[in-house]
């Protein structure tokens, strides 16, 4: 049993190729309600996900995540959101008042997500299903929340598609776990120290793949240049800051 | 094999109660492996974990999580740290500009490190250990990051306590479904529709229980005024926001 854990959790990989069958409500909903068992903040869990499983719904999504073909392609699109709506409902039916629209509140919000997220992930791939994440949905924030009827104070944070694989999907390797892991403190690096630390992950055929394909010089310049320019990067944010303060979860 | 799956998830609980046992390196490497294989944004694993598994560190940081007992008898405190740093090192060492001092890439972190830890909970509870998030972690940033020699960019998020079991947990229970999960469209919830679907959670023995201790007259006035209240949401909220600022994440 331990072995097949250790397999799986080593050998799991994103998986954006679907083949074109449904998946019941009954099986989600299944998953769904394994996964709602994962740790949230004092029990509050503070999210909530739209489940997008009709042609109509996934069409209109799918200029909201840049026209990424998974969208259309999959089963079902789930938008994991944070909520703390739902709380804030409650007390306030209860003749109180939750104080939830700051900072420290929303990223509970935000780390009660994404916990329920991974464990749905996680739960979906050990069912034999394929889920990849789309990180595009706090990009176009506002425009998702219309088009899922989110009231305020619902915000969408992360995008899993769910499907029956279509392949095995592809190792794309993870930096080695001294890169991520240190004991008693965290390491002063000295020069060359980090790009030793990249030089497994540099020297794979598929990094140098990117590097050649985009026409740079680096593996970090495909990253920096290319994938998340400032260009990119700062306008996308101030979208993102001006929809969590004119909810007041930043002030 | 999916029975036990779906037995496991629907019924872990977090563990705060622990045997005075070590938990060997090479253990807690291993599953720290397996977790590094969690789904990441764009594969640029922005996070790192710092363990403390000396009697000297957990001291040392237990007054940082306002002393609660699990810090001190766990056999490791993992501290979970969103970590653009490294990326940006290996950018300049590159001779390019990593972009990241943004809110955009700074939620990437969030996430990526949260779909870490969860990750690493899971593994260690299918291992047989018990796990606890410490969500106190970001209300005192700045004194952890300097207890664990963190570098500017390297930002405590989340912390895990880790041991051997000493009980086996309580369950706490969780709202129904239909609370979390949406098909197609948010619900527009007339009044009193969102606190039936606490009613269950309300007529829990536990749940009256906290009521009564706390001379309250509602579940939620717990939450609301005495576990999330106002008076310590804002100023911790400003403590990080200040943190983050100070970093260029918040502009």
């Amino acid at each position: 049993m331990e072995n097949i854990i250790s397999e799986y959790f080593l050998n799991r990989r994103t998986i954006r190729n679907y083949k074109n069958e449904r998946i019941a409500r009954e099986k989600i909903d299944a998953m769904l309600l394994e996964a709602s068992h994962a740790p949230t903040t004092g029990n509050m869990q503070l999210y909530s996900v739209v489940v997008t499983d009709d042609e109509h719904g996934k069409e209109a999504l799918s200029p909201m995540h840049f026209g990424q073909p998974m969208v259309k392609s999959c089963a079902a699109v789930l938008t994991f959101c944070v909520d703390t709506h739902r709380f804030e409902k409650w007390s306030e039916e209860s003749g109180t008042e939750a104080a939830f629209d700051n900072l420290q509140m929303f990223l509970c919000g935000v780390m009660d997500t994404m916990a329920f997220a991974q464990q749905f992930c996680t739960i979906a791939e050990m069912n034999g299903y394929g889920t990849c994440y789309l990180g595009t949905t706090t990009y176009n924030c506002e425009e998702i929340a219309a088009e899922l009827g989110l009231p305020e104070h619902v915000i969408p944070l992360i995008t899993v598609t769910l499907g029956v694989p279509g392949d095995e999907g592809v190792d794309v390797g993870r930096l080695p776990l001294g890169a991520v892991a240190h004991y008693g403190r965290y390491p002063q690096y000295k020069k060359g120290d980090v790009k030793a630390l990249f030089a497994e992950k540099e020297g794979r055929d598929d990094s140098k793949g990117f590097v050649a394909e985009n026409g740079k010089d680096s593996l970090a310049a495909v990253f920096t240049e290319v994938r998340y320019p400032r260009k990119n990067n700062e306008p996308f944010s101030e979208k993102l800051a001006s929809m969590l303060k004119k909810q007041g979860y930043i002030k």
